[in-house]
């Protein structure tokens, strides 16, 4: 092989020493006990050491209590499993309740992912609109409208209605229960997308009404990935983990297993500190508006809900955009300048409209971000 | 939360100190490389940190080199992403090809999952027998009877055949040539499931003339899991690669990223140990063989392939069987016996058919674990 492959090994992560505000990394740092639980778990398919059949009824490691007990009781639903990520967990639902000529309907806000499932399981698209710039709202009759104008054109109910919450780029919270009730009275079954809920902030899918509820390790859970978690309601569980004709253990949408390695370990390891951290979630959503507040001091503008209740916030920046067509770095000189400040989770190019989370970071750190802006501002003028 | 969530933390995996010897686990043991890039990048995303849309296109690491240099060239194949694992490319490729009454062929012995991913994907399963015992070997001109048959009762051939090189219960080598010539003759694209070959041995997509292939990296690439990888011939890409109709970038059956995290970190710093080993498979049969002939000296008879070619072996042990009969703890003496000297891996209550495996273990140990069965043997007798 004339390729040197030297270079696939050591590779360092230097984003490591930075303060990191990509919203995909903040609520995905492994805890201590996760960091432990990787080293003593890494090899291959380690978990399976004492499998009897199916990944979820291991019981040493305890996988079988937290995947039927403590999981069930963090997210208020019946049946639990861990998949490889939300987006495979949103696909199983999806794929399972596909018909010919199906539709789903989605909020204009969802994840790529989303709409990538829902072609993959051969469903047809429909999507409740956001109110645009600035706040790019979803106004949850607007389901009942969707509903009602698939009805209207196919003759049928969408199989399944997906909310996501929050979304991935503006953190807007929609009133779950509202888009819930709406749901149940047309007899549309909802699955929630709590990427970047579970783990971060209070999520009970009873409350909420979802009859499935999907969360990602990586994203929200402090877990090694890819790795997410379903739960799914009573009354579908049957549907959604039907079992194999040719062998009886092996849940079909869930291909027989799926996190079978360190990932679950990772998972389980940050599991009460996660359980611990969600309980604090008003003061991250604290201090997020204050974060929020103090970069439109700066002249910035936070877009979506306000006052903002999530951690991801997204920014329209005219004055950093009106800088970049003048600096040396052009649009990457914001990259460059929070970079030589070891801030990392800006995407390299974008000026004027960027997202970042402020989840999990120190008061000191997030003044830190707010001081690094005003620096790079003030030295452009 | 009234549950105790204190025994998610901290759990060790008390297999770490032992010989194991289960087919799962001996080639899915990280390289000390793989274990630092753990590590490094063991945060929820962390590849994710300079993505700029698709895992496969990211350079720095350099994940790009990686699946678009570093493995088609390893595997023979034009095309090659990283999958969850082998039977998520499986399925992948099943679910691309599927159509409405659609039937795959594969063989009697392949892997549970293979069977479970084609009633995912809709498609009808027909089997090519095994010889049954002693050898279950799998004739490759009954895939050409296979295709008749389908042919015959559909009017339609099999949209795809699937071979399981070597299978993940006798460790059979079929003659994967004659079967791919037989795909060939039919136009029925031919996909090798090589979970317990890429990584162990050589091979060759082209050589072999498979158009997919899928290898697991938990279970023979010394990665941690879930991951494996998926190559498509260059005649299939577009449609096994499809891209969404929503976002350019994201190809549909990958759900747009897979690896998404540590896992791919691991596969890429074991990647050049894996490439020197598999230079050394032929070491590796002859110890399997030295093994299995020791084995039968002590009365357990091997099955499959003889002289074995591969490091997976099953035996039938009627002298175990027997012991276990009148042992105290009945059938759980074999796997408490080993388990006092320390050797993991034949699963708890077998003793008259079982499976093992050889894989990287050095010949002391092998020498040792002989030496463990003739004493249980004769400790009983």
């Amino acid at each position: 092989m004339p390729l040197d492959l030297r270079k696939f090994q050591g590779v360092k992560r230097n984003t490591l020493n930075t303060i990191n505000i990509d919203p995909l990394q903040t609520g995905g740092k492994l805890t201590p006990e996760a960091r432990a639980a990787l080293i003593q778990w890494g090899d291959g398919y380690s978990v399976c050491d004492f499998c009897h059949g199916a990944l979820d009824e291991i019981k040493t490691p305890p996988i079988y209590d937290f995947v039927h007990e403590a999981l069930p009781e963090f997210l208020g639903i019946e049946h639990v499993r861990i998949t490889n990520g939300a987006r495979e967990g949103m696909f199983a639902v999806m794929h399972a309740l596909s018909q010919e000529g199906g539709w789903i309907v989605l909020d204009e806000n969802a994840h790529y992912s989303s709409f990538i499932a829902a072609e993959r399981a051969g469903l047809n698209i429909k999507t409740v609109p956001n109110s645009d710039h600035p706040d790019y709202r979803i106004d949850p009759d607007d389901y009942a409208k969707a509903f009602e104008e698939v009805k209207k054109d196919t003759g049928k109910l969408p199989v399944l209605a997906l909310l996501t919450y929050p979304d991935g780029n503006y953190g807007n919270i929609v009133d779950t229960r509202h888009v819930s009730k709406i749901c149940r009275e047309y007899s549309v079954p909802l699955l929630l997308n709590g990427a970047y809920a579970i783990g971060r902030m209070p999520v009970n899918a009873k409350d909420i009404g979802a009859d499935f509820i999907v969360g990602s390790g990586h994203k929200s859970m402090a877990s090694s990935g890819p790795i997410g978690v379903l739960g799914v309601k009573d009354e579908y569980k049957d549907v959604i983990f039907r079992r194999s004709e040719h062998f009886e253990k092996k849940e079909v949408e869930m291909l027989g297993c799926t996190a079978r390695g360190a990932t679950i370990m990772t998972m389980m390891a940050s599991f009460p500190s996660v359980v611990e951290r969600v309980k604090r979630w008003s003061e991250e959503v604290r201090k997020a508006q204050e974060f929020s507040a103090q970069l439109e001091k700066l002249g910035l503008k936070q877009l979506g809900d306000k006052p903002h209740q999530h951690d991801l916030l997204f920014f329209e920046a005219q004055n950093l955009y009106e800088i970049s067509q003048k600096a040396k770095d052009g649009r990457y000189f914001l990259y460059n300048e929070l970079k030589s400040r070891k801030i990392h989770g800006i995407k390299p190019g974008l000026t004027k409209f960027f997202k970042l989370s402020t989840f999990g970071l120190p008061k000191e750190e997030l003044r830190y971000v707010v001081d690094a802006f005003a620096d790079i501002i003030k030295k452009y003028q």
